[in-house]
């Protein structure tokens, strides 16, 4: 059975193969896209899938991070053909055709599907884990200290996961579309891989759920936060200005032009007077104690 | 085949035509409606569609921005008959009956009327285009420089997105009624063309869910950065009222009418107080440091 | 065909009627109680429906809008037989059984039945329309100049969305069970007139949500703009004491009774500090303006 | 047709009973639970159904207010003998027994058991109401004087429409298995008696929808008017120190031990500089009215 | 019929059960894998069962709290044996088979597997009844004393209920299964337990919920009130504002090296000024308490 690597869906090859395997038009329209999404429609000859392998790319804004990524592999699976398209090439793409290779055989282009498209979901596990990791420091920090650098962060996250959120939800449709379609090109007996496959994809999605209700947490948790923080500033200030105010008062009062000022001609008045501004800022202190305002 | 193509529905031909064609008086009442929405409905002897082309004009108000506008196509599709009205008439309408009248032909007026759905789904895609780009540059402004400029903005967006989404779910429902309505003018031929318009359209409004997120995240980032900002004037109002204290304290000490105050006969008096005054604030400061106050 | 119109349920000749036609003691019930909610209940030989028309009143509290009200009709709709109870009558139930009487006939109890109800529907169209009107200067008036007044209003329409949009519910309910149920009083070729309420229902429905979700966004945007207001206040406090800083100080440095101080007995001193003090405040706001604080 | 009315579930006679007519040991073991909810089981020779009435306690904490409080019945209904159990006794469960007593006949436990739903659910209404109203009263004052304590009302409210639901929830499908089940202790007749009740309890949810909806509106007043008064607390503050800061200044100046100020000599300074502090005091507040600040 | 029971995955005996007992590679791989969620699948000759018994283990970082953690039972149900492994051993799984091992018997395997379940399911229930006594709490004490200290214990339970929350929803489907599929061990007597089992997988779910409106609950009562203080700090810092005001602008006034000062020359002048300052101030004092400001 021949297969076919392009790594260019422009490649003119692909219309000589399209001519000669009778591919739909459509199909060869959907790989030569740009902006194409996970899918599988199956044909009377031959099984057209498209899934969207996830690599860890070093973030350029941020050498410290890892960037998720996504390549694109068309796959056309017909009896007694196929033809993967690659587009870009990258480990996670490179692994795929790699495990395929090795462990399926020419007999079996249902079981080399198979073997691409759980090597691809394996993949999304690695994914999941990290930004497991990334989720637990960024809660721990905004705990720590909440800064609005976290909060991009959190909200990078956010973004990157309604993209793998997307990606994985089509990719379960595919599977159940592998598993339920009569012209799909799985076999009876790779169908419980298939469904186990399925069963990866949905906890995949219950995990993005599950960290997308994390980061709502670290985004209340920040805002709860910023709140505290400003209460606590303005009570500061107001303690302050509290505690500042018999000073003033008193030495503005002393400041006045008058006469019949209590200790005016006193030799020791100031001395008087800065005990009675300790005694009144202590009484002050006393009070706001009392009403536990620090 | 006769394809009669009228630019206003209260054309009296519309009326004539209804006569002999048979039309129903509900689809005419339709047609003639202000308030039209996106629909399909299948009759006996021909099928009625509602689509909404979608178009982008310059923004009165902001020049620099576009404004998606929608315009609206009924179509009238019969066996032997075709009848278009167009309200009003602009790039979008021409663009779709352009490319009917160039790729279809007379004896199929159901492969007529699904190459004027395909034109105006393909242009939703230019629109989803256009509003990723604004929300992505929002979003970066969000981060910047966050005003209530941009706020709005973000909100008018939102607004189109709602209306954008209404017509994209209510033209998912018609691309599925054309598969399933065993009354359909599209025949067994083209209903893989439809269904792949189907996907077009899912795709479309899952789009459209990503981006409102990406609204939303752009709100909370506002919310969150005005929050923040706040609570940094707050500190700055703070630590502004702590500095100035002792110079303030010392200063009205050393201005009452009162005898005893250290230095207070020294011809250097000023320059020790005023020492003072500094060491004083220098203490505060590192407190204030040491404190994380800035 | 005899049709019995009370205006007040509480009539002893309902009884009378109940007794003659056999009417099920639950919907004499139903039609008397004072919380009826939209249903459709078909019997083995009528049905029973319950409607709530809608009409604007204008708003005793603010003359210059309109509050939505409903009345109640209650429809038995017999093969040889109709009664129809109002409670109140107001515009809109008038209208409804006038329509009712000028285009239906009494050979079709179920023609007279769609007419009232598609009266009905009509009217709710006019309620949208009218909160269209109000939510859209709301939603100018929030952005020009967001006061507790403008929210009061918001608020107040998100109540009574809430009402509609329970009647639109239970209406669109209504319409699906008079098409599927085998019982219903409609004929095979008013199907298709129901089938277009119904669609009218749903779109009204769809109406409401988008209603709602700009009533949200009004909501974001009124506290946006609260939040965003408090930081200018708070920014024009930090400023005005951050500007009045260096007259205080200075002005209190050369307040104290000390001897030592520059310009001390210059006969220009006064001219000396004061232009020192224009200097100070003209670096405090030109390192303020750097900061872009204004 | 014997009924056995016991008022506490671990009477020994129950275990009786049940060896006597064979009652499923995990019935008896739900009875006797702590935490039973609402539901209803049909076995062969049986209907087992638990309901939880609802009756509303003087609240302890507020003696204004009242407390709606659930008490348990299980039914177990078998086509020769229907047995009770009420934990605790309480007004509502002592008159939905009485109506079963006087409404209801030996031949029909089925009637018996619908007559204890229906005055179940009729209680029900009653709390709705009574919720309606302390709803309307919380919206009033938190437009009028919005204080933390009517917030406390407010998700006290919240809470027990939570607890409400979930005994709601249940009830429905409680009754939707009454009338699906082909071994439902309920005949053809009474089929519609439950339909309806059906209905009600639908209406009630809806109604307990409705409800949280306008809580969450009347924290959203609450949030909302906070975040106002702190604006106009802070524009308050600001005008405050706008308004102080001239007599601040002049007073400042006119205090330091300089020579050279203008009216510095003059008999009538005070006077002369009274009356600038009073134009600048007055010029200030000019400024501020034109910004719209008061 | 033989019982193996295992204690770590990785036990080379279960290779050697694998090959005689002909168990699925990909149930194997499963059972050895670090992160299995909780599911049932059911070949032709046994059913596999993951099953997550939870446990309440004291909390390190808080040992007056407890803090549940999940351990894991794998079961391979035959006909004609059993296989459990069991990783790690706690006092949850301990007591999952020391019941089994004494209610069940060795010709029901079916029952053996539904006795750990059933066991499984209840210790779920007493982890709900631990976070409904620490959610009170909580709730009462962000009541009292809103602290960030309390906030992250708020977080901490919404953490630990997502958790518990997806292990339950896996429980409810793999109950589901165990009664759907035809392949499944247990026999149709077990069915009705299986049910109940699942009844309560239901009404745990439902209680998680529940709990998660109360933490939203407890996260808004947090907000507002945390909301609410700043306010209240406000109002002070601005109520002493306005009091120190008349102090420090009469004093101001009375320093001013000018002539002219009313009660200049007076030997009382600081008594007359200083009544006129008291005065002055209870004036300010009456205004704010007429205008509600404390």
């Amino acid at each position: 059975m021949p297969w076919y690597q392009l790594d260019d869906p422009h490649d003119p090859r692909l219309d000589e193969l399209a001519r000669r395997y009778n591919l739909h038009p459509l199909h060869i329209e959907d790989a030569r896209s740009e902006d194409e999404s996970v899918k599988v429609d199956s044909g009377a000859n031959y099984t057209f899938a498209v899934f969207k392998p996830i690599y860890l790319q070093p973030d350029p804004d941020a050498p410290a991070e890892k960037m998720p990524t996504f390549s694109t592999i068309d796959v056309f699976a017909g009896k007694d053909f196929l033809v993967t398209i690659i587009d870009p090439v990258c480990p996670a793409t490179e692994e795929a055709l790699e495990r395929a290779r090795r462990d399926g055989d020419d007999e079996h282009p249902g079981r080399l599907l198979y073997l691409i498209l759980d090597t691809i979901v394996d993949r999304y596990f690695a994914a999941i884990d990290y930004f497991d990791d990334r989720i637990d420091k960024l809660e721990d920090a905004v705990f720590d200290n909440p800064s609005p650098d976290i909060l991009a962060q959190v909200f990078a996250i956010k973004r990157e996961l309604i993209e793998l959120r997307r990606v994985l939800v089509n990719t379960r449709d595919a599977c159940l579309h592998l598993q339920r379609d009569p012209n799909s090109i799985i076999d009876s007996e790779h169908q419980l891989y298939i469904r186990d496959t399925y069963d990866h994809v949905a906890r995949l999605l219950d995990s993005v759920e599950t960290q997308r209700d994390l980061l709502n947490n670290s985004l209340d948790i920040y805002l709860s936060s910023v709140a505290n923080r400003t209460n606590e500033v303005m009570k500061v200030l107001t303690v302050l200005g509290t505690i500042a105010l018999p000073a003033l008062a008193i030495s503005g009062i002393y400041g006045m032009n008058l006469k019949g000022l209590p200790f005016e001609t006193s030799p020791h008045g100031a001395l008087f007077v800065g005990f009675l501004t300790i005694v009144c800022t202590g009484l002050v202190l006393y009070v706001l104690r009392r009403m536990r305002w620090f």
